[in-house]
């Protein structure tokens, strides 16, 4: 079993230490009740509501820098995964997430799918997600609208992950009663056609008039809600990842060894513009 | 707008007349009340728990047979979808859907993804989903377990569906209190993500100690289910399919202008065993 510990944040935009604050102590918070897994939302180093890309550029950070290595290491052997705005070697910046562990940043991740204004402030990635080998399993890691592109969650599930770890911050938009916000029922679904666990880390509060949906959510390999953020805004569960290997659905039925790729293949958009 | 109704049926396992009676029954129910599109479940016409293939052979029909024809007659214009167990010319049982006009069978989709023991019964499909171009908007059809595999959906989202029909026989599985069932879960996420109307049509009844979820479900491209079965079993809704046609989020965002084509290819699996 991994202990995973989503911690749903409300970064202040721009305070860099302050927010720096914030991160190390959810980290530390988690990693003193045994998280294992500890998942931040995105960009909070930073906040998300840019008035302009120099805004940005002035709390944008390389993925070597110091604040990532001590998320690493207040994590006390726990791996970390939490999203900052990363100025580039190339001088771009991106939206991106670090994976880190004692040993250091193990991967970064740029956003592939920018949400709307966020084209105005950042350069989309060019990698597929990575798939980091843990002893817990193999995880891969999105942001946000990335979750919304069935393409990349089946891609990395058909790569083998056994889990999506999600920094996301999800603007709140009107949904019926009762139901999911949108974001969580495509994860759900997400998780459920491919059998594997996603954790999204939403954030919490308002800026510049933009509220969140503090949807944070831990989803198990058979696409339910096996937890959501509590009072503290913290998400605690224990899952077994490697149950995402076994894509068994009954004795005559496999959600990987049904598919179809010689149909799929005929549908060209799927891989072409 | 068309006005939209699925019936959700209950079928007896062999008997091909009385089924007839019954499918015919609400296609003038539906026609009656100026539906135009009527979408019935999975081999509404022979039922599904078959005991052996002979027995799903002694109730196949080919697709020209003069019962879907009575379909179209008892629409009275609407277009009606549903589902047979196919005798095929080539000797081979089909899991198949009918869509079916005025004018007569329009077109015969053989189910792709075989669920469990449907494939000691029957043999998988070779084509990919019909997309027909109607007066309401252009419509495929898939059936049941075809929903859960996103490469479908997607693709036949990308090939300019506006509404994906799907009868479908949904075995009763366990969910946590005040879920939708899985399969409707998968369609709402299916359909938001992909701005597109999916009408799934289910049935209801025990047959041979199989429950059935009941689950018939019609949901706008929004992703949110907007009719349900009532107690006479219809689910009824009007909808502007032509609105799937802007896939446009916001003035900077499209859920398909968004993709990242070049990064799928990456995930060779996607279209390879």
């Amino acid at each position: 079993m991994t202990r995973i510990e989503a911690h749903q944040l409300a970064p202040t935009i721009g305070d860099l230490a302050g927010n720096q604050d914030l991160a190390l102590a959810a980290i530390r918070a988690a990693a003193a009740r045994g998280a294992q897994l500890v998942v931040l939302p995105e960009l909070v180093l930073t906040g998300y509501v840019f008035a302009s890309p120099e805004e940005a550029r002035a709390v944008a950070i390389p993925a070597d820098d110091a604040r990532l290595l001590e998320w690493g290491a207040a994590g006390q052997g726990a791996l970390v995964i939490g999203g900052f705005a990363e100025l580039g070697s190339d001088g771009l910046l991106y939206n991106s997430a670090a994976v880190v562990g004692p040993e250091g940043v193990l991967a970064v991740y740029r956003k592939l799918h920018l949400w709307d204004r966020e084209k105005l402030v950042f350069t989309p990635g060019l990698d597929a997600p990575p798939l980091l080998d843990t002893p817990h399993g193999r995880i891969a890691v999105m942001i946000c609208y990335d979750l919304e592109f069935p393409e990349l969650t089946r891609g990395v599930a058909l790569a083998g992950a056994d889990l999506i770890a999600v920094p996301t911050n999800w603007p709140l938009v009107p949904r019926p009663d009762g139901e999911h916000p949108p974001e969580v029922l495509i994860a759900m679904a997400a998780a459920r056609v491919s059998h594997l666990a996603i954790v999204a880390c939403d954030r919490t509060g308002t800026e510049r008039g933009q509220e969140w949906t503090a949807g944070t959510a831990v989803i198990d390999e058979n696409g339910w809600v096996v937890a959501g953020p509590g009072l503290d805004g913290v998400a605690t569960a224990d899952l077994d990842l490697t149950l995402a290997r076994n894509k068994t659905l009954t004795s005559l039925a496999d959600a990987f060894g049904d598919r179809r790729p010689e149909i799929y293949a005929r549908f060209a958009p799927l891989h072409q513009d």
